[in-house]
């Protein structure tokens, strides 16, 4: 499981605002409790961003406040030319140490590759995402009688290896799971969109796990958001274990 | 003439860093000898995020400091479901007070409506890119017998309007100008890739200039770093000054 970290200001606890870093508090608190549960964090840069240089100093506080031994993402969505691909590659495995980056692959090879240049981190690129607008592009059908999303990742995947790429593909399309294994059969799978976007945990898991599982299964909402009081942090424990319960108990029975 | 800040710290000259904030020193110096030649400004994000807060902070100083009536252009290139997509036109028109960003259409339209819900902002597509990458995905053949750039311009072009929505078109393919152009007529074009990246003026506006040019042309690190001594900021003015010339020189001539 991993815990995304989408911490809007205009939704954590009213209480939180009195601190000097009401979004960092609210994360370290977070982070507190549910990093027994987890095995990755997931952060949302728009969520930080949107609040200028001072979100900045809140996302790069709470990577830093994440317990070593615990993988985290930058669910940063970046996509650009080589020699500015290499900025945004120095940014999130640099200057601030994430294990991970969500990249477009829009671009094509060089906005991909001066992140797998780098030992012991990922690149995880947009395979098929949740969102209605898949179906705009990712879902064309190419002259070769494949979709857009099929050739973006088997080329992809190509580039790298499962040691240093991973995909994403949304839980809302659960059956469209069982043919991209079938080209990256290896590779880790990325997945958002359960809970609060509609993805169902059972078929995610049925049509997508490998022989090692090879998924990290993302919830950002339903976990963070569960309580809005001062027990907001007990309460998000509580719901990031019933979530992983349940992901261990399809693990056991398929 | 668009002027590309991409502004890195490592190519700034020297003597700069001896100020408290050396990239907002450079880009107040650069502004204040090229504004009279340029109509526009591009900041490309990843030269600034790969500081950390503190490129944040020099990054919401420099658009601070263009003159009222100049465009400011995010080159940001972001995109991600709606929910998300509401936060990074936040970040870019409001926290930041861009009037125009990047944007990267791969994720389809809920990833680029939030962004032109604002009156006099615009969005950016990538269309066809200047980079080698482009031909992985973008020239992929769809079996409607287009290519995937033509499918995404068309279809991005009809949730907009001119005034609300523009593409980038890379310098490097000149000749597919003119098919873009067949496609969307009236739409401003966003042209990186002149100079250092190789692309022809000549050809460019040949081929992409509509009956109001409706091109914004970008240049970068030939203007910015023409110089590297203390007088950096009047090379930058001089070059820039040229590559204005003979623009104005083309558009008199064709």
């Amino acid at each position: 499981m991993c815990v995304g970290l989408d911490s809007d200001i205009d939704k954590i606890p009213r209480h939180l605002l009195e601190f000097h870093d009401p979004v960092f508090e609210f994360n370290k608190q977070i982070i507190e409790t549910t990093k027994e549960y987890c095995v990755a964090y997931k952060i949302n840069t728009a969520f930080y961003e949107s609040r200028g240089a001072k979100g900045w100093e809140s996302l790069e506080k709470t990577v830093h406040a994440i317990p070593k031994g615990i993988f985290t993402i930058a669910d940063a969505k970046r996509g650009d030319i080589g020699n500015t691909a290499g900025h945004y590659a120095r940014t999130f495995f640099e200057t601030i140490p994430f294990d991970a980056i969500t990249l477009s692959p829009y671009m094509g090879e060089d906005s991909i590759r001066p992140f797998l240049e780098y030992d012991n981190k990922w690149a995880i690129l947009l395979g098929l995402t949740s969102n209605t607008g898949a179906m705009d592009f990712e879902m064309l059908q190419t002259n070769k009688g494949s979709k857009v999303y099929e050739e973006v990742i088997k080329k992809c995947a190509s580039w790298g290896s499962p040691d240093n790429m991973m995909f994403v593909t949304g839980a809302t399309r659960p059956e469209m799971l069982q043919e991209i294994r079938t080209i990256i059969p290896d590779y880790f799978l990325l997945v958002p969109g359960i809970g609060a976007q509609g993805g169902s945990l059972e078929l995610t898991y049925k049509f997508g796990a490998n022989k090692e599982v090879g998924m990290l299964v993302n919830s950002s909402r339903d976990i963070i958001f569960s309580d809005s009081s001062e027990e907001f942090a007990e309460a998000a424990g509580k719901k990031a274990r019933q979530v992983k319960d349940e992901m261990m108990g399809l693990m056991v029975k398929i």
